[in-house]
């Protein structure tokens, strides 16, 4: 029995249309400052008419943006996911690896949603930045075995995150040098050595470090 | 002969005046997030009337941030200021005191005007800010006198600042810990062990690292 042939137009449930009109919003985004993405470019981009775009952010520009970053975020916190399985600097690439696809992909957007310090940068949205960076930090704590962090530990790892945000910053400002497979490990190898200097003033970090170098 | 006494009210000129309100407007800054200081906060805690604070601020509270986080980061480039005689890494170390005394200082203050995030955050306020990092990175390059620093050694450089920049947050969330002296000590430890990484992959900066070596 042949099925029946699809419908040419299909009313989207709201939250495919909602995940279509974000979609949308991260593509330009990816090329404009958002203050510079206004939602009839969005109803553009989507061809869908200018009042339905209205009626799905009624708060505007603001609510449009935070909607954008938060499914960028969430789109984000899937890069750490990795399994608990097989030596870890491995597992730390290969999380880089996507974080950094995913940097390679929205490009300018990465950095307008991420850098912050447009018009229309809110606590609400540093809060969603500040999120994903915990949600990091968490991901790999908890790869690295530890349940309770000291403070030196856990400085090392949302500095080494920071540093890793920057870098990427950089890295689409210098036109994606370098390539992004060094890049990567490089990444890894300050990793390994912000966390051995850190094991000469804290014995949980210093286990850890052992543990990392037997760990192959 | 004796001096004529001092009136006990004096004029101040128009710059005095203004340092003395960006003065107290740093203060509340201290302990209160930017968007939480009034114009007539200020005025009260420089003990001066209202109108004259709207006179100098006409622009109003985001008038007065900008300009009292312009004065911060005019102070805090005068830490990176040191003498280009002596080893390098206490050269370092000396600029990473004040920086850090500076940090303590302005406490939830230096937070709130360098975290941005909040309401009265701009790409004006971001640039300031963005000023102080190349500031501090065209210092370091200098003192290790570089001239034309390559792509690896430029980024090893800023990520090490924007690292040193998460340790101050985190420390002054984590109640000053670890003790000054040892986060001192270990962000230099940690701006040779990223420098070094980086020399495995570039000549220059081996050459540096080589030379930090034999500096003593």
């Amino acid at each position: 029995m042949t099925p029946p042939a699809a419908p040419a137009y299909r009313r989207l449930s709201v939250e495919e249309r909602r995940s279509q009109l974000l979609e949308a919003a991260l593509g330009l985004f990816a090329h404009r400052a958002p203050e510079d993405v206004s939602l009839d470019d969005v109803a553009e981009a989507a061809g869908v008419s200018r009042p339905l775009v209205y009626r799905y952010f009624p708060g505007g520009k603001q609510q449009l943006y935070e909607a954008a970053l938060r499914s960028a975020a969430d789109e984000l916190q899937q890069c750490f996911d990795e399994a608990r399985v097989g030596p870890l600097l491995p597992r730390l690439a290969r999380a880089l690896d996507r974080y950094l696809a995913f940097v390679d992909q929205h490009d300018a957007g990465f950095s307008a949603l991420l850098q912050g310090g447009s018009v229309v940068e809110t606590s609400r949205t540093t809060a969603i930045v500040d999120g994903v960076r915990r949600a990091a930090a968490e991901h790999i704590l908890s790869h690295l075995g530890v349940t309770d962090p000291g403070l030196l530990l856990r400085m090392t790892v949302r500095m080494w995150i920071t540093a890793v945000e920057a870098a990427s910053l950089i890295w689409l400002d210098e036109d994606k040098r370098p390539p992004v497979d060094e890049l990567r490990d490089w990444l890894v190898e300050q990793f390994v050595a912000v966390l051995s200097v850190t094991a000469d003033r804290d014995p949980q970090t210093a286990a850890l470090v052992r543990a990392l170098a037997d760990d192959v």
